[in-house]
């Protein structure tokens, strides 16, 4: 019997067997035992952010996207002017969801490979008074990218002008306490550094921002006004949840736990991190990245410049030994990505290394030498 | 040890231990492995209906009021009149998301004891050809209600509106075929009649439809276009999937074609129906619907006329006992619901009815003499 594949993947990615059995029972929807597990799963949420005086946790059926689009949706008017900050497909999908749903923008754009500069940011809204709310991706998964959060986060409060932050690729494991960083809206999903299945997404917003945004949602699915309302008024979803998703988020929350909360995931993921670029280095690989705003969440490899090399077929020769990488998503630039999130332990990334090393071989394409190899540490954000 | 409780919920609902087994893997959501369950999913889907050479299948993330606000805001423009018919407070919810969308809409009412009348809408669109597209719900969860779909199905074909179909209660169980029915859009979810877990919906569409409906939606997640573009393009969902939910859901539609497909399974729910209707009669129950109009996929009980009936209590003393109903939902009438689908066989009625003897006899409401017994065939379209 083969052995099941391991996900480096951006989520869904490799979850642990627990959480995953979690999803084992039936729950009626409408139960006082399921009310509890919503009401366990909301109020975890908000102690990972130190949110639970200031924010309410709001769940929502789907993906990530879902709840970008539903926060947009239901916190920014028609009559509002929302700034985006834009490195990466992240950013640009914000700017897709703001125009589809007729709301109006301004965009400040960056190089894939840069991260936004605050410095610019606050000119913006000097310069233009009528923004009213301000868009971040802390980590952009384009390209693993960490962006300047408590910087953005200071000059928006500073303004007082509402941060929504799509937190989807950060939120669990790296540090963040919204006592101290101004966030309105942290956007995020189950399935990324929670470790667990996808199909919920959900928003922490300021009690103060949610109570007046009644009427505004131009959807009703996706109207986190009547959702937070609803789970307010009797514990329930408006809509049919997802309960055995649920059950598996609120496993993987209390493995979260377990395992020493954030700060705990954080120092695992950079030595996952760490393992795989020293590895990909000595094979020739190179990180797109500069270290100094490279996330340990996600790595991106410029693909090798041999034109033998291509990646369906490295992809495949890789899935057959078991293990499942992603493809690039950068603008004008051959590449993949490797993830270092989910259940995974750096013994399981020298397994990659060496199966990564095993398919070069097989496909002729070993370097003729080692490479120099860049020693990385964790990045600044995960030591502090 | 507690055996697990047995749910007769409309949804989510008992499901099989298989089901919920085929949730015990991972997979990438861009994985050839995946990408193949994505296929045989849609598959599958038109294949219940005898659609695969006349529709599309196209799945979403999100519970069935997702798939219907995307169907509708896909499917019908701002410039066009769509006509709901509405006797429950599902009608009543499409209503609500088109006027949400901002579509123009015309309503038809009836009680919600009382079936849509095809004479009525056929003058309706006689009276007003401004109507564009027809909408209505097959089973009304609200009541139990089996609407006159093929009357409304052959009227809306003859006016060359576009019928678009709430099925949530009934796809997988009564019988359909849209080679002889005419539905432009069969909108359902996972976890009903399908009898797999919840986070899936999907619209089965005629393809000359949803071919004429790019740029029409008014959101990105719930664009079901660009949705089925995407699927057709690289067979890949465009936001996150729900992986295991799939995986379930492909585990309890190979379940179904082995149990004999709709036709079987609608005969063993009409005798979950018989089963559960003669024995409540027995206890002095009166079923809300008449037999007539009544679909053998969830009861409606009117409240004992006894003032000492408390639902809650009567709730709370079922699910200790390892049964879980579920509150009514009718404007004015005091009432209870008892789902007939699921992995549920009639002896788990018996049983069931036997606990609310039980209950009844402890909160001193027996009833003091057998009541009289109306005997229960399957429904007319059950029996077709």
């Amino acid at each position: 019997m083969v052995e099941a594949a391991l996900l480096f993947t951006p989520g869904p990615l490799t979850t642990r067997t627990e959480t995953r059995r979690a999803m084992l029972d039936d729950w009626g929807s409408r139960e006082p035992a399921f009310t509890a597990m919503t009401t366990e799963l909301g109020e975890r949420l908000l102690d990972i952010a130190g949110a639970r005086s200031s924010h309410v946790a709001i769940p929502l059926q789907g993906s990530g996207t879902f709840i970008v689009e539903a926060a947009i949706g239901t916190l920014v008017a028609p009559s509002d002017l929302l700034l985006v900050l834009v490195n990466g497909a992240y950013g640009d999908r914000m700017v897709e969801i703001a125009r589809r749903l007729g709301r109006r923008i301004e965009v400040l754009r960056w190089p894939e490979n840069r991260p936004v500069d605050p410095v610019v940011v606050e000119r913006a809204l000097i310069d233009c008074p009528a923004i009213t709310h301000l868009a971040l991706v802390h980590c952009e998964t384009t390209s693993g990218l960490l962006n300047p959060l408590e910087a953005v986060a200071t000059i928006a409060a500073r303004h007082k002008k509402p941060l929504l932050l799509d937190a989807m690729s950060s939120f669990g494991a790296l540090p963040l306490d919204l006592g101290g960083t101004v966030v309105a809206a942290l956007l995020a999903s189950s399935n990324k550094c929670l470790e667990s299945v996808p199909g919920i997404a959900f928003a922490l917003i300021e009690r103060s921002l949610i109570a007046r945004a009644k009427g505004v949602a131009p959807s009703l699915s996706l109207d986190l006004f009547d959702q937070w309302r609803g789970l307010e008024s009797n514990g329930q979803w408006r809509f049919t949840p997802p309960v055995q998703v649920v059950a598996a988020l609120l496993e993987a929350l209390r493995a979260l736990e377990v395992e020493g909360g954030p700060r705990a995931r954080a120092r695992r993921y950079a030595a996952n991190f760490r393992t795989l670029a020293e590895g990909m280095q000595r094979l020739g690989f190179r990180l797109f990245l500069d270290p100094s705003v490279q996330a340990p969440i996600i790595a991106t490899f410029h693909a090798p410049g041999d034109e033998r090399f291509r990646f369906d077929a490295f992809y495949a020769a890789l899935a057959k030994r078991g293990f499942i990488i992603y493809p690039g998503k950068l603008t004008g630039n051959a590449s993949f990505r490797i993830g270092c999130i989910g259940a995974l332990e750096p013994a399981d990334f020298e397994q990659l290394v060496a199966a990564i090393a095993s398919v070069l071989d097989d496909f002729g394409l070993a370097p003729e030498r080692a490479a120099e190899v860049q020693s990385f540490d964790a990045s600044a954000e995960v030591r502090r």
